[in-house]
């Protein structure tokens, strides 16, 4: 396949009812709610063997995210010191990629897959799904 | 900052004793050694606030993995039936990003960082690094 180096393809998209990064949870399991993941039909092969019930993590594309910022307030809280944005979670990153440990939920006509929590904004691309690695809980 | 949607900007670089996907471990956990990241010098601000001892998350561009595959036999096992990539850690995969949870162990000139264990090869590109969250051990 003749990609471009380091050149992205969504694989699918996230449909939920978070619609803007103000009123969005940090993290997942600050009340985030579940989430509809519409994989594009040209990979839904690739979603094989996962299964309701199964612990993954899945990879987005931040895409409201800034790309120029080096250091951030962690939490976005201007009382914490400014740190590195590699020392935190922020969507603020060089590579806005997101990384979001969910359970699977329900999957309807092999390309839809409700999963929770995720704190994912609505219209966020998906660029990868990976199984939680079961010898160590966080791979 | 007008980078094109979905475009990776590497912002470092594995360097390895391990030269060859054939002798690389499938998981840092399976004897995989201590590799050195060397972050770009436009992001080492972006490090300010990682400490020796740390657990973090690496993500990686796996640059030999295979886009075009979308199910593979586990673990590269003949004998195991074919999955969806997406239920595999298989470096091949639409998007070959690597995620790999290593231990901070040195850090020098602050823009050299000793991690282990990586069971990714030498010269890997490096996409983004991000804290294992404390409050669940996984994120």
């Amino acid at each position: 396949m003749k990609d471009a180096p380091y050149f992205l393809r969504p694989v699918g998209i996230v449909r939920s009812s978070l619609r803007s990064r103000e009123g969005c949870p940090k993290q997942g399991g600050e009340g985030a709610p579940d989430a509809w993941l519409e994989i594009d039909p040209a990979f839904t092969e690739a979603l094989d063997g996962i299964a309701v019930g199964s612990d993954m993590l899945i990879l987005t594309w931040l895409h409201e995210g800034r790309r120029d910022l080096l250091r951030v307030h962690p939490r976005g809280n201007p009382d914490e010191p400014l740190r590195g944005v590699f020392a935190t979670r922020s969507p603020d990153r060089p590579n806005p990629i997101g990384l979001h440990r969910v359970e699977v939920l329900e999957i309807q006509e092999s390309d839809r897959i409700r999963v929770g929590p995720l704190e994912a904004l609505d219209g966020t691309p998906v660029i990868d799904i990976k199984p939680v690695l079961p010898e160590s809980e966080e791979r």
